[in-house]
Parts: C-alpha cells; structure tokens; sequence
C-alpha cells in the first residue's frame, strides 16, 4: 500500500494528504498581546465570532460581543469569560436597524469604552435558486450582510474619528465574493459589497488611524454556515476532493489569523485580502485541475499521443 | 516644437497624445442587428443610457426605457423615435421598489414583450467624506444601485425563465468597483455588489439562455455623473493627466461597446467584466507609474546612479 | 419532454441551452475598417491567428503574419488573399530569438511599412503534471509565450515611437492567467505575465499613442489547442458541462472581438482585459455553482431542511 | 495645533497618522515554532531575506540560504547564526542555472537535508523607461525572478514528492504583479508569473503535502531595492502621502507574517496572496481617493454645489 493511500488515523471527511496539513489549534500570538485592548465582535455569540472572541479573550482583550440572540451572547459570554478571566460583555443588536447599532455602540461606550479591534463577522446565508429568491428574500441576506456591515462600521468609525483614536476593522466575508457564485447570490452580492466598503476606507480613513482587512474563508464547520448552506451533507463529501489540503477548515486556526490582523504586529496591513480555504478556491478555478484524475499510465499515454502531433 | 507637444485641433481638456485616440463615434454594429428584439435601459432617459438606447434603437430594437421622472424619458423617446423611426417606450419606474419593478414589467409586457436585451444602467451617486454620511445617506445609493439592480433582474430573470425566452444582462458598474474608492464608499460597494451579482447569475442562469455582463466605465462627460462628481471641475483637469489616452470617453463609445456585448456577436460572452476606461486604472494602479514625469535628462542620471550601485 | 431537454438540431458536443447562444460568425464591423492599415499577427498561419488575420484582411488590413514554419504561413496568406483581394504578407520568425524578431520587423518596413496593429498571439502549450517537467520543458513554453512576447513588443514599441507612430496592441492570453491551472504551469505563468507586461505598458507608453489589451480566450476548438491539451478528447466531453453557454466557441467569434478591440471603434479601451470563454471561468470558480445538479425536488426538501434550522 | 497636524517623535519620512501604526518588531510565534524544521531562503543574505532568516533561526529552524555573494551570505549566516545559537548555512547559487540549483539542493541534503520551509526571494530589478530596455536588459530581471524562482520550485518539488515530504513554500512578490506598472516591467512581468506560478502548484501539488503563498510586499526600506528603484530618494517621498498608514514597512514587521505563513498555524492556507503594503495599493487605485486633499471646509462649499444640481 503506498504512502500516497494510506489513511490510518485520519479525521473523518478528508483525504490522504490532509496528513501534511494538520490543524495547529492553540493560541499563537504572545500573551498579553490585546492588553488594555477593547474587541467588539459582531456575531460573537457563535461558529467563528465565538472563536475570534475566545482568542482575543485569551490574549488579554476585553470583549463586546453582539447580535440578535441575548441569550446566545449571554451563554457564550460566560464560558469565555470564565475560561479566560477576562470581562466579555454581552450586548443585544440587531446590525439591519441603524437605531439598535447607535444604542449598542452607547452600551459599549459606557462598559468597556470605544474599541480598539471592530470585527465585522455577523451574517446570514442559505442557499437557493436565484429564481426562487423574492425581494425579501434578497434583502434578508444583504440587509445584514451588507447594511449592517456599513452601519456598524459609520457609527464606530464616526465616533472613533470624533475621539481621535485609532482602530482595526477585520470583515470576514468568503471566497466566493471576488468570483461570485450561484445558488448563495445575495450573499455573494453583499460580501462583495463589504470587500469594497473595506477596501475604500482603507484608503480613505488611514489618515484618522484605521485600518482596515478582510478575510476570506472557504468551508469550515460550524453549525449556523453548514446547516443552510450544506443541510443535507452531500455537499461537504464532494468538496473535500477539490481542496488542496484535503480537509475543512478549524475555527481555531481563522481565530488566530484574525487575532493576528487585529493586532499591533500587522499595524502595516490595510487594505489586504486574505484568503483562508485550504487552497480551494485556486483549486476551483484552475480550467486543468480536473486533471488531478488521470492516473499515471494515463499520463504516459497521453504524453505519447502529445509527442506524435505533428504541427497546428 | 516637437511632435509630443504639438496639439493644434486638440480637443479642451485633452492631452497631446489623445491625437493618436481620436473617437470614432458612428455606429458599428450592421445595420439590423437588432431587428425583432426589444431592448429595456433603465436610465435610458439621460447621458448614457439615451446613448445606448439611441445606438440600439438605430440597430433596429424596440427600446423600452424606464427611470424616475416621465417627463425627461418621454422628451427623450420622442427624440430617440424621430431620429431612427422605431418606437421607443418610456415608463415611469422607481427601481428601489419591487412593486414598481413588477409594474413597470408588466407595462412592458404589454407594450412590447419581454425583452432580449437588458440594460441596468441606472445608479446614483455623490462625492461625500464617508464619516459625513448618515445611514441614510448610504441607503440613498445603495438602494438604487445593488438593490435596484436586483430586483429589476430578478423580476425580469424570472418571467424570462417561465417564459423560456433567452436574454442578455449588462450593468454598467465603474473601475472603481473592484479596487473600491474612498469619498464614493456607498457606490463603490453596491457596484462590487452588482458585480458579484452578475458574475453569480452568469454561472448559475446559463441554462436558461442568459448571458451576463459588465462595463466598466472611466470618466466619460455626462451631466448627471459630473455635477455630482466633480462641481467645482477641478477633478477633471487633473485627471487627464493620468489618464494614458488623454482624454475623457465618450457616451457614442460606450454604446458601441454596449450594442457588441448586447448582441448575438458576443452570444459565447457571459460573465465578463470589460473595463472601459482610457487606461485610467493601471495608470493609477502601478506604483512606479508617477515616474511619467521624470525627463529624459533625468533618467540618463538615475541609469548612472543605479548602474553605480554595488550590492545589496 | 420539456423545453430543458430537448436537443433537436443541436450540434454535437453542446448542452441543451446552446440553442440559446448560437454562434454568429459573420463579419461585425462596418468594411473598410482597417482600409490603409497594417496589421501584424503572430501565430497568423493556424487556428486563432488564422481567423483574426482573415477578419481584419476582409475589413481591408494589410496583414503580415509571422511564425516558424514558412510553408504553413504561405498557404494561410494565398489562401486569404485570394478570398479577400488583400495583401497577405508571410514572414518567417522565431519569436524566441530578438534577431529573428528584429530581422522579421526590417521586412515587414520593407513590405508593408510599421503596424497598426499588432496581435501577439503565437503561443506554445501541453498538458503535463509539473513534477515531470524539466527545466528545458518549462523553458519550450515560456520562452515562446513571455519572452516571445516581450520581443516583438519592445521592438515594435522601440520603432514606433521613433517614428512618432500610434497603434494598438493585442495579446491572446488564457482564462487561467489570472487563477492559475495545473497541468499547465508554464503556459500559466507565461500568460501571467504576458498581461503585466500590457498592463505595464498600456500605463506607461500611453504617451507615445500605443494602447495595449488583452482578450482570455476560454475553450476554441483549433488543432493547435486540442492536439496538446486533450489529446483524448476526454476532456472536452466533461467540460461543456460546466460551461454556462453549453459550447465551446468558434475562431469567427474571437475574431470579431480581436478586430473590435483593434479598431478605432475602440480607441479608448487601453489595460483592459476582456474574457471571452462562455462564462467558463466564473463557472467554474464559484463555491456553490456544483448545486446546478440539485434537481427541482430536491431543491424543495433541502428548502425544508433549511427552514427547520433554529439557531446557529 | 490640532492633533491632526502633530508629528514629535514622528520618524523621519512619515505622515501624522503614522502615530497610529508604530511598528511591532519583536518576534511573533511561539518559541521553537520552527524547532527541527529546515528553511531554505533564496536571497537570505541581505534586505528582506536576512530578515526572514534571522526570525526563522530565532524560532528554531535551522536554515540555508542562497545566493550569489557567497560571501555576504557567510557574514549573514555568522551574525545570525551567533544571535540565535542556530546553524545557519550559506551555499552558493545564482538561480538562473537549472545546474547551480541543483548543486546547491544537493549541498543542503547533505547539510541539513530537505527543507520544510521554501521561501523564494531572490530577485532583480531597476526602474527604467521600457523603451529603453534592451532584450538582455529584460532577460536580465526575467531570469532571476521568473525562471530562478520556477527552477527552485522544480527542483525541490520533484525531490520533496520522491521522499514523500510536505512542505511550505513562500514566494515574495510585490503589489505591482497584479495591477503591472510602468518602468519596472520585466519585474511586474516576472512577479506576475511568479503568482500564476504559486496559485497553479497549490491546486496541482497540494496531494503530495506542499503549500504555496504568497507575499506582496509594498514599500520596505531595504538597500537593495530602494538604491535601484529609487536613486535620488524623491519617489520616497511621494510615496509617503499615499501610504494610508503614513510610513513605509520594517523588514520585521515582513519577517513575522513570512514566519507565520510558513508555519503549522497557517497549515491550512494555500493558493492565498497577502498584499503587505500599508494600504498603499488600495489608495492609490480608488479613482476618487485624490480628494483627501480638499479640505473641511471646500467639502461644504462641494456640498452645496452638489445639492443645488438638479436633475442628470
Ligand atoms: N463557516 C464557514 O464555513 C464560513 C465560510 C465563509 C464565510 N463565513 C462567514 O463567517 C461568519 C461567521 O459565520 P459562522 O459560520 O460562524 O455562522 P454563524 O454561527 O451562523 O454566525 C453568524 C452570526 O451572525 C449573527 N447575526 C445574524 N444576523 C444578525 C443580525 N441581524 N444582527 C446581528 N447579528 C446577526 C448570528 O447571531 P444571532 O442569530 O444571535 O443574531 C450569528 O452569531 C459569517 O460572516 C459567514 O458569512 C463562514
Ligand atoms: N459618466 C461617467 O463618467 C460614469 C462613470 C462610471 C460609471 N457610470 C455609470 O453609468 C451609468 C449612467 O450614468 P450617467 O453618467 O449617464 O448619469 P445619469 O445621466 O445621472 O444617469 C443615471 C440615470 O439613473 C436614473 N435613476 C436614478 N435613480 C433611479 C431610480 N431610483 N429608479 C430608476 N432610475 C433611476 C436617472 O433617471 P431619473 O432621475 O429619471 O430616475 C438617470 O437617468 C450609471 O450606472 C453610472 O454609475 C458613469
Ligand atoms: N484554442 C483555444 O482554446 C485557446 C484557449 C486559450 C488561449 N488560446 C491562445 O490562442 C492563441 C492561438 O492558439 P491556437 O488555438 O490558434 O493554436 P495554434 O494554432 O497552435 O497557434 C499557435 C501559433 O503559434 C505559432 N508559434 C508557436 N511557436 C512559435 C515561435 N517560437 N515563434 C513564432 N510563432 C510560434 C505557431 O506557428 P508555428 O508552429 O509555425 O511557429 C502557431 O501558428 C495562443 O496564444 C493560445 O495560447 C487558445
Ligand atoms: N524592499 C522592498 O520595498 C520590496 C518591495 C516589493 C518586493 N520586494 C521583494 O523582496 C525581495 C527581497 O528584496 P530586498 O528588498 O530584500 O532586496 P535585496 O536585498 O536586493 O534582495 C535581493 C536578493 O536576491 C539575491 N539575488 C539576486 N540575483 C540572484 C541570483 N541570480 N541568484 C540568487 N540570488 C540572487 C541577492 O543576492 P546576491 O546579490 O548575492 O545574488 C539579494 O540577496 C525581492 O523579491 C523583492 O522583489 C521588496
């Protein structure tokens, strides 16, 4: 048996070469790193948010967290808090209304002070037929994605610049932004919507001593990405075959390179774009990489049938 | 005086170079290449949309052309009609709301039928700091632009679908959707969206017969971009500048290249984006491009600067 | 059976919604276009190169064409001239050596005088897993398709601005310049940066009346193409499927696109980089647009899964 | 004085808002993130290269590097090599012969053996008018960065497969590969094959353990490129006013994302570019971003205009 099928002690749901690619989970940045640090997260309740927030917590953050479920923020908030020793608070908003954003930001103010680390990470997402979608359908995606997006970075970008205080924003958006997909259209739409309102206030608020980045992830699990967009899990089976890496992606491993570009060690990275897949999206696109199928006697033979054509 | 200097004839606010760029603005698509075909430009009252309504009514299209104010579109159908002798439609529509969307479909449906050829051409826009801008002030845009766009291609996608009738989609979004600009925030991401919105539906529609396109205009001169744009005209002067053409476009340009991307000569061009700019965007884009203003005497003394350097 | 699946008259090799985008091959733009102009195509003699020079012949060129193999080159230039009435000029040249190239130009000045327009579509390619290339095997394509490249635009550049003289330049690169592919590494990378290099120079030598763009064919049946990509044929069967327009494009439609682009039709379009590939690339490139498989009733109970979802 | 305009203590060179984003020079990673790895850093003896190398030693990695000067590659291996109490190996290798590379892979089997860590950064460049660029001149960049660059990778691909050993590989490019850029396009040209080259292996090679990333660095003071890129020192100070972050990058500050790429933490990306550049591409692309220099009290005067336009 070679070494190129050999399997023993795999995670479930990945292939061969995931062996070379094996997830690091702990905290990477040094201790102390978010010190005397303000992180408000949005969607910090749950799948990455939670995670972003257990790390910064970890690295001596004080923590905001927001979203719709209070109860959620609560629960999550205790357990980081009480694994951390650090404060996290929980603040209930919904990002679509423009008034629930300002009152957050109020609430934020009077607990913690303005943050000094804004991650942009709330969403929402399942996937459809565009010809299925009504306009409300449409605006239940981009309305939070989007919108809510630019409300909550206008409320904090304006007061921060009022206080004359300096900030990193993280968005997290997908991979699927630049090159668009069907069947998650509004999503697609409004995280495209998102890279450029970051990408424009990277150029225009660096003066006011913001920077802004974003990050692009393909597929890791978490119960609110993967049960809309993947609920039967036929899906998941047949993209581990098209990711380089041959496994999903850990919330651990984006908590610690969102750690990283919230933090003083990336205080040159604005305007950048990173993508975290596995390699799944270069995989995707490539037009050749189908060829990853044929065999090596296939190879021969082709290459013999290459060598024999005569001219154009 | 040397031939780079020369520029009797020039056009006001052209550079020397824009001699070697002059605009040949005829039509250039065969006469007739539209026959038979019912064209809808939202916009298509004014600057460029009444370009691309003009050209594509002179190529033999039913023309359907719907904004807010009637009266503009009317003046501008009746003169569209006289000029090529074929009806030209106007109907009212405020693409921000579904209903008028729906409506104004079914207006056209009457008039004309579905049609062949979509144009979602209208936007709004203004220059504004982003941290002096209300939620509102971002909805103003956004509004139209993104969610315009997708209602007006969703109604229509799906009337099309029930009705098995292929069609080609094109937007016109700006060079600044995929690099994002600051001071147009609100634009600049509804047209990434709009973008990610085409480049989806391109992918997912295809087996429904639609294509789906996109320009990307530079500066081209029409009132309603420029008094929002550029009030005081200042803008303009130092952009020619960096513009390699050395000049501005010209709507009877773009609409050349919106009849090709239109018609059954571009049928096997789906999901492309096509910059239309003078060479505005990688002239601004390359980090070594400012050095256009180092003479010839100057470089003679960098070359021996440099050849004089030894090592690392 | 329904409108989805019917395929009566469609050619083989096609998907069902191919009867949507049936190719148009006539010529497109108005005679006499290129009346009084010289035109130089590399790789003129076969496939892509082919149908460009005889499109721009019949739109009145003066057309030179240049590779290695001179016979092949004479054949393609009687055989277009004696359908168009119009010169054809056959110059033998190996783009890889710059004293072929420089030789090659004296006598195009001698036959024809310096181009208009300039296509730089000489190219070499196969198909090969990267760990059997050697570097020679790397070299074979990249010296052609960069290097190549490169020479005949430095040298053209070089004595068109000596001689004051304006043209457009256009190069035929790949939909996988941008994504990258396996299994065609060098033709990749090449490809890279034969767009860089326009990119690059459509900023910078705007001042001396040259315009640079690009065209990413996606897949065009020639045998130059197939004979070395998809030897098998296998290939092409799988790769219909994902493309939205169902088939794959044809010579006479690149042609159309190479001549506009080349026109003064186009003479504010500079930098610009125009895909043509079926929708292809986006196809292929979005996460989700595997789900085109997804039949209609399992649309409705994964709608239902979904629905039932609480929480995140 | 406004807090705008203050700037003691500001370095040299930089703009206000750069008091926002001091540098962070110190090691990132955890100690002996690198401990038993293998790094092999082309162009490791000066500028960005010896910083990697320094970092990678500090955390462990016993590292060679390569390149011309063998003996500025000793005086760095020593002087690291006494800070961090690693061994650090210099071999001799101009990267433009396939034979050199081999030798010099052979030297570190026999050193250190294979490596675990890549990172490709030697290169060549100067800025100089295309037009006055001769073939050599352009072969002179070509073939360090391009080729040298594809030469290692071969090499060391081919070797890693056969003993079934995964790998990180890194390569530096520069913010001017995606968008090309006047007066430096053999190097825009090269760079941009260099990603088509990374993005192509991280979907090809990611079967047999390998990962492939990419840097792209902006503006980072460094004697070898800024003595040929910017001989007089006036293009630095333009620079400055478009660099959102108002300073130019510490090679520390690169050294820790290079680590990081490079490490365990980051096993799950692949395929990905990170742009590291103070926000410099971004400002400078947005075609509205000029307008950061009209004042508060212009924008109301702006406003006013804009608000009075009536119609389009
Ligand atoms: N997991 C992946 O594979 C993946 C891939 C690409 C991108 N992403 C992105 O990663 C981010 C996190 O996703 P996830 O996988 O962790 O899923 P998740 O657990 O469902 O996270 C979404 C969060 O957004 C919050 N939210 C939704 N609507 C909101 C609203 N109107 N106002 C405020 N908060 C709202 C939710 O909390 P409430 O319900 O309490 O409001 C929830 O905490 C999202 O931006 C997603 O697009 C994830
Ligand atoms: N000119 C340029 O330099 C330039 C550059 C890049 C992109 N563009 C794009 O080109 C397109 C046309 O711009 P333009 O320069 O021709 O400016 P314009 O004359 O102002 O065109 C905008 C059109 O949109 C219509 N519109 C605005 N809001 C609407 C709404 N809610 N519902 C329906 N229609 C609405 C307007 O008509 P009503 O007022 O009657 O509604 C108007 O006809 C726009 O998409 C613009 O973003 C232009
Ligand atoms: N067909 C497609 O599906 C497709 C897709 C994407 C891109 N393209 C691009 O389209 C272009 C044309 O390809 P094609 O399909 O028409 O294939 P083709 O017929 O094989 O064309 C290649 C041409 O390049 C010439 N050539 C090769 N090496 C040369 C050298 N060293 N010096 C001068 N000329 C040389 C060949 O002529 P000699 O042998 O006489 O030298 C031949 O005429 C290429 O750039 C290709 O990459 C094609
Ligand atoms: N500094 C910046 O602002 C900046 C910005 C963007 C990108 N970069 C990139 O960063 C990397 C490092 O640049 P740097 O600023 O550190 O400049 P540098 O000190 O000049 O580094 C270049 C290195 O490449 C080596 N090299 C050159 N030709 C070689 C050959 N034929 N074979 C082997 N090695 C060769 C040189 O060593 P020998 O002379 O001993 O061969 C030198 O160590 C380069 O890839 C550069 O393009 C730098």
């Amino acid at each position: 048996q070679s070494w190129f099928h050999r399997s023993a002690g795999r995670p479930f749901g990945s292939a061969p070469q995931s062996d070379f690619f094996r997830p690091e989970e702990g905290v990477m940045l040094p201790a102390g790193s978010f010190s005397n640090k303000v992180a408000f997260i949005t969607g910090g309740g749950t799948g990455l948010g939670k995670a972003m927030t257990t790390v910064l917590s970890q690295l001596g953050a004080q923590c905001v967290i927001a979203s719709r479920k209070l109860e959620v923020l609560q629960k999550t908030a205790t357990e980081i808090s009480s694994l951390t020793g650090k404060e996290v608070h929980a603040v209930q908003c919904d990002v679509r209304d423009p008034k629930a954003v300002s009152d957050c930001v109020n609430q934020m103010e009077a607990l913690a002070g303005l943050p000094d680390v804004i991650i942009n990470n709330a969403a929402g997402n399942f996937v459809c037929p565009t010809e299925r979608l009504s306009p409300n359908g449409w605006k239940s995606i981009t309305d939070i994605v989007l919108n809510g997006t630019a409300f909550v970075t206008l409320e904090l970008g304006k007061r921060l610049i009022q206080n004359q205080k300096g900030a990193s924003f993280l968005a997290i958006t997908t991979i699927y932004a630049e090159t668009g997909s069907g069947f998650v259209v509004p999503s697609a739409s409004a995280k495209a919507g998102v890279e450029a309102l970051y990408k424009s206030l990277a150029a225009e608020w660096g003066r006011y001593g913001h920077r802004f980045n974003i990050i692009q992830p393909g597929p890791i699990k978490t119960k609110g990405a993967f049960s809309r967009l993947d609920p039967t899990g036929a899906f998941e089976k047949n993209m581990i075959h098209r990711i380089p890496t041959g496994r999903l992606g850990r919330p651990a491993e984006l908590a610690n390179l969102a750690a990283y570009l919230s933090s003083d060690y990336a205080s040159w990275i604005s305007g950048a774009v990173v993508r975290f897949d596995g390699g799944e999206l270069v995989s995707m696109g490539g037009e050749f990489n189908e060829l990853r199928k044929v065999t090596p006697d296939q190879w021969k033979m082709m290459e013999a049938m290459i060598r024999s054509t005569k001219g154009s």
